[in-house]
């Protein structure tokens, strides 16, 4: 499953170039009966398996140790929202480990025991942990030096100002009877950015009112 | 990048057996100049590059049309926030066309024209659409039919009552001078469903107070 699409693209560049590293452990070898189980029935009942403290603590031995200075991350639905401030701090850490569970979950020891930080990239299921390790990663990994040049990208402006982005045009200037607002043909860089800034306010409002709602709260501290 | 991870676990035995269909577009071989270019510069200046229109359009249509029973999205941090409901919606439907851009943005006008639903997996900047379109298919393959077996998950059911999942525990009893609460081997039915009830409500608090609110209002909606 690791690095699968991480392979690719800016990130596979980035592991072939050394940039980055990423190493994957088989928890199952840190099984120690002969059928090499990880997961057993939960205590009090229920449907599912639940990963065990012990091995799952063996597991997590073979890369780190617990206080270490690199964060252990539980990525499971329970967790708090992963957001794009946490990514920054987390690419500009020593690289975090990551535990990949089942969704029935893990043995809350294990958890307790490491003072593990649990993050959640959504509220919807997930197959495993596995998707959610990508995106955390594919997310981190962008902001690595060299990774992606200079680039500022004006999402991230965006996010920043925690305003989702505005609309983007590129020629052709006419496609399929449809044109182009005309002020972003102006040339007048006073009257784009307003333009960009209405449209960035509109589309959130419409969308994020949650999103909007903290932004008015940022940018208008004066008005009660 | 596709299956990517997708080629594994649950999500690789169903594509193996036939049961979920995956097809990728290079949307490359839609270009129709010399250099097979898929974008330009922004109009009204800026950073990045923008999808072009008449390429995104003629890629689209090589797999579906406009206003067909296929859902058609582009995942982007602009969407509506991806929730298990839209997931459910997706698994039960014919299969969404999924749009993944560059993070500068597509062309607006291909999506206005398509009348595109926007999907964002979450408040973060990734390198493209890529991982979130993994996350979106791998969140509705695992509920398409015969993909999980019959295991209905409590993670499902906690996310149906807006509630964070209470915390699970397995063999052994004792680990690392850590015991397993009482409660749990007490073989007491309701005495174990109110202390998960009550312990999903106390990380919920804890991570989530806007799904707490939004549980409390539904729970109670005598109380004003």
């Amino acid at each position: 499953m690791f690095p699968g699409m991480l392979g690719y693209s800016l990130a596979g560049k980035a592991l072939a170039a050394g940039k980055v590293r990423l190493e994957a452990v088989q928890i199952r070898d840190f099984a120690t009966d002969k059928h090499a189980s990880v997961d057993d029935s939960p205590f009090g009942g229920g449907a599912g398996l639940v990963l065990r403290a012990d091995v799952l603590d063996r597991a997590l031995r073979s890369v780190t140790v617990p206080g270490g200075d690199r964060p252990v991350i539980y990525l499971s639905p329970r967790g708090t929202p992963l957001t794009q401030a946490r990514v920054i701090e987390l690419a500009e850490g020593p690289g975090p480990v990551l535990l990949c569970g089942r969704y029935e979950g893990v043995d809350q020891r294990v958890l307790d025991a490491w003072g593990m930080e649990e993050i959640s990239v959504g509220d919807y299921v997930l197959s495993g942990g596995e998707p959610a390790a990508l995106v955390l990663l594919d997310a981190c990994i962008r902001l690595l030096p060299g990774v992606m040049g200079n680039e500022t990208t004006t999402v991230e402006e965006s996010f920043s100002h925690g305003l989702l982005e505005y609309p983007h045009y590129t020629r052709p200037a006419e496609w399929d009877g449809r044109g182009v607002p005309p002020v972003l043909l102006s040339g007048n860089h006073a009257e784009i950015a307003r333009w960009r800034l209405a449209e960035a306010e509109a589309v959130t409002r419409a969308r994020r009112p949650d999103l909007m709602q903290a932004y008015q709260a940022r940018t208008a501290p004066a008005k009660r």
